[in-house]
């Protein structure tokens, strides 16, 4: 049997849903769930229909606290590193930003422009200043609510944080930390602290945080979980989604400091449209081979794409899955297209970086959710 | 040979000085550097005449760097607790004081209110919180100079602190925290952070750091010397005290917590008389007795009380030593001056403490130095 691990610093081999849904205690996504959403929001995203977002923690009192109109809030993030944001990093928010629209809630952006330092991927915390700022642009583009939407960088609003910080982390010690987090002699003590900081936004409000994240950062909120109710608060609940498949293969790892496997916000269309053409597919040796045989879109990460992210119409995405199981639609072909939509993408999305940009503030300082956090205090 | 331990969170067993310098690698204070200090100031305090403060690192480079004009900064601090502070803690303060006036330098006072929660020795902030506030009064009373001086509470300045707190902690592995510290898997995450907040003031200024501290704080500034300059800052220097001893024997902790061991400066003059009358001393069993063979001020800790707070005349102080070693001063008396001298110390102290309320935000955010450092940014 194969080897794999998933931690929120490394994923390891080729990552058995089904295993780490036992061993991390998260429940699935059942069709009630999906029901429930649908009779609420009226609409049902295709991350969630096509079980991307496959994982939960308790979705059920997420929904019930909607239907009974107490709310929830929603809370996600990004880690600013040496390389600009990759097309999967995407999706938490496309999934946030949707149940935002929906359910009309505040949603809270953590950037932790410090952690990668901390976690000693990058040399120096300037080299990250330019993709923090790149990061939060693009994470503005895809269309939150400036009076709903709070964005902080943890080195500005440590002022707010610390003292919250401070309660949670009385709460975990080292060797829980050694234990969740896989921390060892080499880790700094500011890692050491980070998972704190991590956990605070979930005490921002007094009602349920619901967290839309990869399944890879749930040992974090795991943890939250333990010490929520000993500050008075509600423990998360979570949204988990699998990892988008890179470019090179099913199931391996998109990674923007490997730029064969992603495509990254700001390449070039030549260069989209060269690495979607070089990608891994689920086709035959020959095309006349894949005529006769047809292809298998099951471990083919450009289908593993359209489906996730640029194939919204499920009919459509059928229709290409049979086209190419039965051999009408070669990979030339379906690669081509490809590429044409995520150029497209990423034209209409820097349309709306360039927009972003004169909103910024009012994320970070001086929309209406921004201008209650500034004066939001901890209070047990 | 008698076991003893110094560290930050602890002292136990009997302290043997000569050993602690060598485990420790800091120097003593020799003639050259006192007669370099009366020099300068003109003066010598009797707590270095004294050699209370016994040890230190680079001195001699401090003296170098006040002769060359290039001068220095003291730093200092105080974690608040959830009892008053004792006349022990005010040791530091005097010596950071003295040098303040004698070389015209800038004073940073760091008010951990953190600390003491993320060590378990409290059970909640809002149980600290009223003693941050007594603390702070009590170190203004002191007779700091308003403009030169900056007093700040971790979880207010924090704002400032964190970013280059974080680049500290890039540098400190959780292999040398544990061995330097001791933390262990009981130790809250928030502790293991903490020593790269108590390592940031030394990065205040592009000047060398003098810490005037108790010899216990210097892992902590150890552990600095190795960071500093990887982040072009100076190595600190340290001031280093021996431990005052408690009331109830020679070479006993005082602890604000054994309330018989110390006087606290908020102690009624009724208390302080009683604590001082019950003081184990160097006295024999009768008076009889000690006016035959005399007493032992070796041993005594009024004594002690007396040599390094509440008896600044050499002269006096040795007249006090013969009449007590060869019978003619009897414990009781000797005792009974000492009460009324620390009566009148800390009428005087309260008094302070009283003007101290209106200049309080002078050194919190409003004197010259308390602004020029919440507009302060680290810069490599």
């Amino acid at each position: 049997m194969e080897q794999f691990s998933v931690t929120p610093w490394e994923i390891k081999g080729k990552v058995d849903y089904d295993k780490l849904v036992t061993e991390f205690g998260v429940e699935r996504v059942e069709d009630r769930h999906l029901e429930a959403i649908r009779e609420l929001a009226g609409d049902l995203h295709f991350l969630l229909r096509r079980r991307f977002f496959f994982a939960h923690r308790d979705l059920d009192l997420v929904l019930e606290d909607a239907r009974a109109g107490r709310g929830f809030f929603l809370y996600t993030g990004r880690a600013p590193s040496k390389s600009p944001m990759h097309i999967g990093h995407i999706i938490p928010f496309i999934m946030t930003k949707w149940l935002q629209e929906k359910f009309s809630v505040n949603v809270y952006i953590e950037i932790p422009d410090e952690e990668k330092f901390l976690a000693k991927k990058v040399e120096s915390l300037e080299e990250v200043a330019p993709y923090v700022e790149q990061d939060i642009l693009n994470i503005i583009a895809l269309g939150f609510d400036e009076d709903r939407t709070f964005i902080f960088k943890d080195t500005e609003y440590i002022a707010k944080m610390y003292k919250p910080a401070v309660l949670v982390a009385r709460h975990i010690n080292l060797s829980t930390a050694r234990a969740v987090f896989g921390f060892d002699g080499e880790t700094s003590i500011g890692l050491v602290f980070y998972p704190a900081l991590q956990i605070v936004p979930t005490l921002f409000e007094n009602r349920r945080p619901l967290i839309p994240c990869g399944i890879d950062q749930d040992p974090y909120f795991r943890l939250q979980r333990d010490i929520a109710p000993k500050l008075k608060r509600f423990k998360t609940a979570e949204l988990l989604s699998k990892l988008v498949w890179g470019l090179t293969g099913p199931e391996t790892k998109m990674s923007a400091s490997e730029p064969e496997t992603a495509i990254l916000l700001n390449d070039e269309p030549r260069e989209v449209r060269r690495k979607i053409m070089n990608a891994f597919t689920g086709g035959r040796a020959t095309a006349e081979e894949q005529r006769k045989l047809g292809g298998n879109p099951d471990v083919c990460p450009v289908f593993h794409w359209y489906s996730v992210l640029f194939e919204e119409d499920d009919k459509k995405l059928r229709e290409r899955e049979w086209a190419c199981r039965t051999g009408s639609l070669l990979c030339g072909e379906c690669k081509l297209e490809l590429a044409e939509r995520v150029v497209r993408f990423l034209e209409e999305h820097r349309r709306r970086v360039k927009q972003a940009e004169a909103k910024r503030d009012k994320f970070l300082y001086d929309g209406k959710l921004a201008r209650e956090m500034w004066n939001w205090e901890f209070r047990e």
